[in-house]
């Protein structure tokens, strides 16, 4: 045992993030669910291990951590030699796959988790999609999606020629988009859609998605 | 010469965090002006650079990098030994700067630099603020202070004992937001206003303000 907890469950995206790097990486942990439909991740206890009060948070014996990028980043170093190599050894390799986490973070991830909210979690949660704002959002993530169509005519992943965590930091938003209107922006660029269907094929994704339809 | 090559300009905030780095570093580079009025940063030259045609674009010999923070990261571990580590080299310390890194990244500047956009660049541009965004960004904001104010009073920087990259990536817009109505947020946080003297009378920032101030 590692003594890894993880704190937040299947359907928050940043949860899932870290879920599926520790999948990935193969290794033991145990999921500490998070009522947040009872405000669990605003209690006190909670909000020691994260002041923002949000999911995840994270544990590894005595170390804490929140934000799902900075654990990622800690599970692909700390556990390098373990299951999938998330992270390259070369620091010019590995200063591109910065770029296109930055990419995932700062692009990406605004566009996606807007549409995310709008049209697969309000229909769940019996809330009004706002389509002036889809509409709004589709467009950014087209250009940030053209910009991959080029990438990845040029490199098979977006960090280099393997998979790394610049990939899998897209899964959990992209799985919610593809089963949504959004669908037809990742379909409509054919190595966008090629990448989709490999990075969503992984067994260490598809654990998650099975997790979730059990819940 | 290490053949280092920025292409912005230090009104850029997300350029002056780049050469922030360099200054702690102690790095020779080469600053290449883009004239952003002129459209510069949108010519196929520059796209070639970052294809989101945006400053700052980077080169380390034939490495070309863009998004602020991967440059950043990739500096401060490349040139590990120059000048300041910014870095910590224990893995569990590595880990929790890097949660501050993602905080400021995730929380920090979309109010930040919203804020910076309505106060300190609309006027510059003779473009009209919104008062009602400038309220709604402030209050987030202060949010993110309030968890600062908290982590600052247990620990002298944001990513431990040293100054480190999870300070630097906050200056750009911190300094322009002390020039603002904003800077009453900072004040009124003992610990985040005595944060931001610290950081913002380092030599290597104030190089920078040096360098905005002659043009
Ligand atoms: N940047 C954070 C985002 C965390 C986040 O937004 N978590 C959501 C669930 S996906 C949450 O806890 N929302 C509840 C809230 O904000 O009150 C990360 O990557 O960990
Ligand atoms: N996330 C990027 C942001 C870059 C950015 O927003 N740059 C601005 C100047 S601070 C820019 O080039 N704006 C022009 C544009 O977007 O067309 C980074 O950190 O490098």
């Amino acid at each position: 045992m590692t003594g890894i907890k993880v704190h937040g469950n299947t359907l928050s995206t940043a949860a899932a993030r870290v879920l599926a790097t520790l999948y990935e990486k193969d290794l033991e942990f145990e999921l500490v669910p998070i009522d947040m439909r009872a405000g669990e991740h605003k209690t006190e206890a909670f909000l020691a291990l994260n002041p923002f009060g949000q999911v995840p948070a994270f544990e590894d014996g005595d170390l804490q951590l929140f934000e799902s990028r900075a654990i990622t980043q800690y599970i692909a170093h700390e556990y390098a030699p373990k299951g999938t190599p998330l992270i390259f050894p070369d620091s010019k390799k590995m200063a591109i796959l910065s770029v296109w986490t930055e990419v995932e973070a700062q692009k990406f991830d605004p566009a996606a988790s807007k549409l995310t909210f709008e049209l697969a979690i309000k229909p769940m949660l019996g809330l009004v999609t706002d389509f002036a704002v889809v509409e709004e959002f589709e467009a950014k993530l087209g250009i940030v999606l053209d910009v991959y169509e080029t990438r990845l005519g040029r490199s098979k992943y977006l960090g280099g020629d393997c998979f790394s965590l610049a990939d899998l930091h897209h899964l959990p938003t992209t799985h919610y988009l593809m089963g949504t209107q959004t669908k037809k922006l990742f379909e409509c660029r054919p190595n966008v859609s090629a990448w989709v269907a490999d990075i969503t094929a992984r067994p260490a994704w598809k654990k998650i998605v099975a997790m979730r339809n059990t819940h």
